[in-house]
């Protein structure tokens, strides 16, 4: 089978042997899957800094990613709570959706796609709005590519007091984070992103303190996390059938995680394709929606070249008959498109990748 | 790597080309996984004698099969419709669960769980309760294996003109099934039962004039059955993340099911591998929780040995030992296990199974 790589923000290009690994079917109540279970969940809260002994705890919740953030953000509010959305691209805005449908009591505090959340803005809204009980912020927007200062927002939510919830989803396993250090009391992340697993469930790293307080609270019987918790708590299994194989997948992915050397290697491969990425790109002509100094390196999006002759479903599809698969853009404000540079993506896959994106620019006859 | 056999409810044993279909990353954007989308929904309609071009849609929704029951309860009942649900065992008493969670006008008509669900109790139940405008009803109850007669309870909701919703989870591609025929106008199943797939997905064969009106009635945004239609035949895209491989493997496990000859042939050799069992356990002299008649051919329920010696977790490990998983009990009332007879099962293993069986009791002293 001929292999396509991924420049995408998820699913992702994954080892041969992550994928092998689902090659034998597990009882999903038998105990060797319950151990791969334990392990992984044990695992994903040391990669956060977190342990179960400090009072942290892992729930895996079947889906995407979305749906471990609705799980949150439909568990962990109260009656009386308000909850205040930071939002600078789509998934912040989905958050405020999500919002909406459990009529949560919230208030949106918006920023410019182009520009991360200010912590500043945030302390001053937080010192003039009191009833706000729990703030949510995306971590790397994946809409433009973006990382919001999550470290310094977490410090204004502990000065405040305030739970806070940030949706990791693109960007843990890739970037060095330490929930306790960065006071986030919900963190959440998906199968196929940088831990480098397949796609089939999101996790929830969680402050058992809040946890706790999410009993009886959630909005819907699939996605109620305290119940999910409890259920993985009182006998190793789950509530409802877990995606038994991409479990067993992610297993491997945690394992392949540690031997390249951890979060801090894995990040510094990540840096370099990324270098690569935008050198290449820059000596071609192209650029960079983002300012560099808030751009992250999960995912970068490139405005279109300004030749009326650029045709992005055509310039993807020949991109992908050479094995590369790029991303659409998702901007409000402007054309552009999206080349991810995570997964099983090494320094050589970049150069080919970019060696590809000239010959077709020549066979098309485009300047940038 | 060794494969136990999986005689549980699912996760299935798989054959190892469906499994070896997960072994290419796909992007969840790309046209090839698109196709496969469109495939799947298109040959699903086929498999429930329901085509597009009649009126039927087919939604995939994310998650295990309880995720795509909740997508549907939640999602088709307004706020002016009333539920019944038909209960007589634990996947009733989870839609119960769900009508409540949602707060949605709901009755319940509950039976033994040793009976089925009588059609002239429901008639008479709809001719005295006029407010309900649909009904749901579990059709193989993995509770104890009891198969519930949807063929009349459909007829019945045809005349009182109720919309009629039906769990089909653990029989759905084992059974052969007509929706059209049977006035089904929502139909559940998941990926890991009777097509053989991976865990990873549920789909919900719907009527399509039923399904429009569930426009903007969800209760929460990732199990908004609408929008994940719509979403789909938009452009062919999934709102969220998909399980790209589970996908892929449910796509040639559908092409492995025409190739067995389709539900007919998979029926047949179900029914093959549950003689079998039956006539190897009666001669063990272990007996079935139902009576015959009302049995289903997906999974049995067999009491306890009265030996005092009999401990389940012991007999359950020493068969895992052999390379045999069963499934503990769920019953109210009484001690049983359970023996599933679905996914890539056949004659041969059936016996192979009620050799080690034979072998443990022996080992244990265990008069059954």
């Amino acid at each position: 089978m001929s292999q396509s790589l991924l420049f995408t923000p998820g699913p992702l290009s994954t080892s041969l042997t992550v994928k092998q690994a689902m090659l034998k079917d597990m009882g999903s109540r038998d105990h060797a899957f319950m151990e791969a279970v334990k392990e992984i969940r044990e695992g994903l809260l040391r990669l956060a800094h977190a342990p179960k002994e400090e009072g942290y705890e892992c729930v895996i919740i079947q889906g995407s990613g979305t749906f471990g953030v609705e799980s949150v953000i439909s568990s962990v509010l109260g009656e009386n709570d308000r909850l205040l959305i930071l939002a600078n691209g789509a998934y912040g805005e989905r958050i405020v959706k999500m919002a909406k449908i459990h009529k949560l009591d919230h208030e949106i505090l918006r920023f410019e796609e182009d520009a991360i959340t200010s912590p500043d803005e945030v302390a001053n809204y937080l010192a003039q709005h009191t009833a706000i009980t729990h703030v949510a912020c995306i971590h790397s927007e994946t809409t433009t590519g973006l990382f919001n200062p999550v470290g310094e927002i977490g410090e204004i939510c502990k000065k405040y007091n305030k739970v806070f919830i940030v949706d990791a989803m693109s960007s843990f396993g890739g970037v060095t984070m330490d929930m306790v250090a960065m006071n986030i009391d919900f963190l959440i992340s998906s199968s196929n992103k940088c831990i480098e697993g397949v796609p089939g469930f999101a996790f929830a790293l969680c402050k058992k303190k809040e946890l706790e307080k999410a009993k009886g609270q959630a909005r819907s019987l699939s996605l109620d996390l305290y119940d999910q918790w409890a259920g993985l708590e009182a006998n190793g299994q789950f509530r409802f059938t877990p995606p038994t194989l991409s479990l067993m997948a992610f297993r491997q992915a945690m394992q392949e995680l540690q031997e390249e050397g951890g979060i801090a290697a894995r990040e510094a491969r990540y840096k370099a394709n990324k270098k690569i990425l935008d050198e290449g790109m820059h000596q071609m002509g192209f650029r960079q929606y983002l300012e560099p100094e808030i751009q992250g390196h999960i995912i970068t999006s490139f405005l279109y070249p300004s030749s009326p002759d650029f045709k992005f479903e055509r310039f993807y599809e020949k991109l992908n008959q050479r094995g590369f698969v790029i991303y659409p853009g998702k901007l409000s404000k402007a054309d552009a498109f999206r080349i991810g540079n995570i997964g099983q993506i090494f320094p050589d896959d970049v150069r080919a990748l970019l060696k590809a994106i000239a010959e077709v620019l020549h066979e098309e006859g485009i300047a940038v």
